[in-house]
């Protein structure tokens, strides 16, 4: 399965119009707190693939879901993405200045805005989805997907797996520890979007549970992706700097199986996880084909 | 009205309660994110006056709660209190090495573990209060409860107050400023464990807004008392630094107005709120007598 001109033409359709929606939810930047309301939108107008949302969009379209209850959970999803990045720039964690060509919110409204406008994103994803309960017509649905977010995004999700990372940082790591990292700070904020929704589309607990998995395995392999494009790749390619895991003496994919196996394994994940959205008998070709796009990005 | 003995009894008895039902809801410390889980706990057990759960439990209370459906949001409120002064105590933001005796939770676990477990309560909080739809006979009325928190806590609220602290901070502020500041960041923690509870409890619009300014005016009262105590204790009697104000050059209601004019504010604020609780004709004289003692604890 290729990117054919048709995929990547609905591709860029279906950002844009995902574009659209986060702008939407984004806050008024007025009042006291201005500037505060400023650092959450600089980042979240800094570009990306919007990634989150748009598997968001897709599994709920799968499941025949009402896209307007989706989406403030695609805003949300973003929000919560967006605020981990601000966060993971940090002086104290990676101390980045730039992401995405551009300068990083610390760098640009000091450290004290970055810690707090990064928190207050986190804190707007869950007020945009609270939203969500106003034109639902079932409340325990939106619940279900609040319960899905929460969890996925916390101690038992993205923020344990970024707890296990920086306590890690620069030791020595076997694959156990570097599955749960990647299965944490990675997979469960792919997760997390596709589980919510399916749900809010209707999805029972078996057919969550398979979108979970496949979820899973798409985070992973993206992840594994991530390791071997640092190595493989030029930095104009890349559009950040190459060679930084190796720099930082990190524990990878690559450093602990090589280049070959490590790619072998990301495409068995993303082989494994379009079979799994294949066995649900629910139609998305785009979707598909969107996973074979993300994990292939060498090509 | 003074502190009698009985009072004093029943505020010890009551945050003892709380104290337990605290500790029920906290996250268990193992598995791979043991570390976040234990600096998550070491911060939330780092003792405290619970005040905001206890106003949550006594709102609740004077409108005829059922209090096993707000004690997740009696646990959310220290949770959402307890990040803000994680992240407060930061480097980047006060830089505080110890609080109530004991070291920061970023001098114990590193300062990027810092950021994380104050994000990781945050979201925590949410995790728990989602818990509350699973014995609400209403699930909007937990929705309406989850708003407020929300709101509260956010760019609209704590969050916001914080951005114009951190912007403002060794600049020259007029009161109007100020009262922004007093009212986001220190009041809007003090409706929210208010208004939650009054809601829960089933109180109407006019019956929560009622409660919400009271509590505005609790957190207001409570914050310029604690510029007063700044200046007029012994770091002895205050278990942590005195005068930090006047060193970091910080405008305060006391250096704005003078103690006397600051004080006599406190004072008419606090009995404002006592006449708007008393208003509603719901009957908790421990409430009561519990606004007029967090106003007069310099005696």
């Amino acid at each position: 399965m290729g990117c054919c001109v048709n995929f990547q033409d609905e591709l860029k359709q279906r950002t844009e119009l995902i574009e659209g929606i986060i702008r939407r939810f984004l806050p008024k930047e007025e009042g006291f707190a201005k500037t505060m309301a400023e650092a959450m939108n600089y980042s979240m107008c800094a570009g990306g693939k919007r990634l989150r949302p748009l598997l968001l969009m897709e599994t709920n379209r799968m499941f025949g879901g009402d896209q307007a209850l989706a989406e403030p959970f695609m805003a949300a999803i973003e929000m919560i993405h967006t605020h981990s990045l601000i966060h993971d720039d940090l002086p104290a964690i990676d101390n980045d200045d730039y992401r995405r060509g551009r300068l990083t919110t610390h760098k640009v409204y000091g450290e004290a805005m970055g810690v707090l406008s990064g928190v207050a994103l986190l804190n707007y994803a869950y007020e945009t989805m609270l939203g969500a309960f106003d034109m639902a017509k079932d409340p325990l649905t939106v619940r279900k997907a609040l319960g899905i977010m929460a969890k996925k995004t916390g101690l038992y999700g993205m923020l344990g797996g970024q707890s296990a990372d920086v306590e890690n940082d620069g030791k020595p790591m076997d694959k156990e520890m570097l599955d749960y990292i990647y299965r944490h700070k990675t997979s469960a904020l792919i997760e997390a979007p596709m589980m919510a929704g399916a749900v809010l589309a209707g999805a029972d607990e078996a057919q969550s549970a398979i979108v979970e998995k496949a979820a899973e395995n798409i985070g992973l392999a993206f992840q594994i992706e991530d390791d071997i494009l640092d190595v493989v790749s030029t930095s104009e390619e890349l559009g950040k700097p190459v060679h930084s895991d190796e720099k930082n003496h990190k524990v990878t994919y690559v450093t602990l199986f090589g280049i070959e196996k490590a790619a072998a394994r990301a495409a068995s994940l993303s082989k494994e996880a379009a079979d799994l959205l294949e066995s649900l008998n629910q139609k998305n070709e785009f979707l598909i084909e969107l996973i074979s796009y993300l994990i292939s990005r060498r090509n």
